[in-house]
């Protein structure tokens, strides 16, 4: 709390406020005339001038996030990269929406706390502090008895997995808000400027389709991936079906409008915790790389409760999914990798972090 | 020579041998139980099987680009990268049918020897020594005379730039050859196993245009860059007028079918020493990353002269050109990044490096 911003109530803008939660000010980076000398520094002599493409553009919004004002342009610093990965388990692999069993969670933490999963791998090479949160997986989490962890475990468990939004809302709106705070409690005591977000948790998928559907007034149908593959032996066709039950859920929370009662709604633990993430980040002018369909959608939450929190986020792939796509889209949200990763954790956020250096040095080169 | 397999006189399958060319032999990749083996390793425990998307596909090539032989597998070892920067100029300029004058070629090896260029800053960050090779700029060429230079510049200029394909053979066949040697040569003499390519060529969007429409028989108002932004104030449509002058050099070397002879009435020195840099580099086994549109042409070439060349090449970006995804096509590559990058000097290249190497580390961790 030294570190920052005062906190202020939430604001919720044509919603009613929130009790309880309390954001920090986030504020926009734009800068005309920072943005306007570093536009012509950037444009490699003999070049045409928007030849480093969408590198030019990272590295603007580098410099932006880390110049609160004109002026005098120092090098940028981009210092003790931190990976957090948020876990929890979502009432709604109870129906039968993913591939995967819910005891999926707790074996994907375990990955990352002995180091054997992707983002582990690359983590360590890349010099990125991991910390796994247990935001709400459904079984009690410990760090691995013996040996040295590869990840350091945070318990900050808000329920035993959310409930099932088919029958009731997910968490309430004091468990989200709760969430949120904790999301933002973990980054605030984390060193560093740039902070790479992952997320595990069997069934969220669903669970962001619901979200971008509600956030973004878009139908179900496009939100959820996965497409008719024709009917079963016994006439039924397992995709309309699973549509059917995401369409009830929305029908049963049609008043949850706002950012924070569509999160309580339909979210995880996980995902509110993104949110708060994503906003004690961006109050702290970090980094911010967001990865995937999840991520997406708590930054779809995190914009609706301050919508700043854009200027801090880097969006690091388009998953393989084509719902994301159309969640980019809505996020207006260019991202730097399209290699067709259907993994979580936070990888894809590792695997753009050299581009973000690589921005970095252009950078500081042209100084 | 003493590292590597013996050089036979090319087989130019359909197209009559060209006198005095001497191509390495390259052994093709594939390796299905090698491939086997490798795909259950990379799958990550409680993911999709092709969870880590176009990474596993990289993870794959770079496996089976080491190993020659199945059997017991080692892990990877990518050593000492080099990055060769070709650079040449193109008689074409002469037409205006690029937006830069040909002492741009110059400047920009200038920028390379002197370290300022964006892909000396990648390259130092990186661990690439970099190579310019002067192949034919149209002055003469020296290493900067005060301090250090940021790379080795070899002079091996086949002529002071090609003449102009719309007046006659931008080369001659003896040319063309001599230029080929000289990039296996270039390759020959170098340390690693890792070989990113670049160019440097005011006008050689043309010349890649010219080869991509006649190798793979693509429309030249499709392989050629740009669009009609309607007529001038002399009532004269630009863009139509340079499609016109390439069409003439089209019809002029309505005969220069085989890959050598198209590259001797369209292509550079560049792209000729490119050819010899890729196939000496796939004949020993290296990792080639290739970069942008003139990269890819030279890859047209090469793989007409030697299709397994292919297997050892690593397309690093989509370029900001239409007509560079059409190329991307026809050699049916799927390149790493897609960045709107209008920078060449192997510059995607060094940008990609880092997904090669996190391909490699994953694959090694499951080892």
């Amino acid at each position: 709390m030294a570190r920052h911003p005062s906190l202020t109530p939430i604001n919720a803008r044509p919603f009613a406020p929130v009790t309880g939660l309390m954001l920090p000010a986030i504020a926009a980076t734009a800068d005309p005339l920072l943005e306007h000398a570093l536009r012509q520094r950037l444009q490699p002599a003999g070049h045409p001038a928007q030849a480093l493409g969408r590198l030019q553009a990272l590295a603007l919004q580098l410099a932006r996030i880390q110049h609160g004002a004109a002026g005098a342009f120092h090098r940028l610093r981009l210092e003790a990269p931190q990976l957090v990965v948020f876990a929890a388990d979502h009432g709604l692999a109870d129906e039968g929406l993913g591939d995967q069993p819910q005891s999926t969670t707790r074996d994907l933490v375990q990955q990352l706390l002995e180091g054997t999963a992707p983002a582990s791998v690359l983590a360590q090479r890349q010099g990125f502090a991991v910390t796994v949160v247990d935001a709400g997986v459904a079984t009690p989490m410990a760090a691995p008895s013996s040996g040295r962890s590869a990840a350091r475990l945070q318990l900050r468990k808000i329920g035993f997995g959310t409930r099932n939004c088919r029958l009731g809302p997910a968490m309430s709106v004091a468990q989200a808000v709760a969430a949120i705070h904790a999301g933002m409690d973990v980054v605030r005591h984390l060193p560093g400027n740039v902070l790479a977000l992952g997320d595990v948790g069997a069934g969220n998928t669903a669970s962001a389709a619901l979200l971008l559907a509600r956030l973004c007034g878009v139908p179900l149908s496009d939100a959820f991936p996965g497409e008719s593959t024709g009917v079963d032996g016994e006439g039924r066709d397992p995709h309309l079906q699973r549509l059917e039950k995401l369409q009830m859920a929305m029908q049963r929370h049609a008043q949850a409008l706002s950012p924070v009662h569509a999160l309580a709604a339909f979210g995880g633990f996980e995902t509110a915790m993104l949110v708060g993430a994503m906003l004690q980040g961006a109050s702290e002018r970090r980094v911010v790389i967001v990865d995937g369909l999840l991520g997406g959608a708590a930054a779809l939450v995190a914009r609706g409760l301050s919508p700043n929190v854009t200027d801090h986020l880097v969006h690091a792939q388009r998953a393989s999914v084509a719902s994301h796509r159309l969640m980019l889209i809505h996020l207006q949200a260019q991202p730097l990798l399209d290699l067709e990763l259907d993994i979580h954790q936070g990888t894809a956020g590792l695997l753009a972090w050299p581009l973000i250096q690589a921005a970095q040095a252009l950078l500081d080169a042209s100084a």
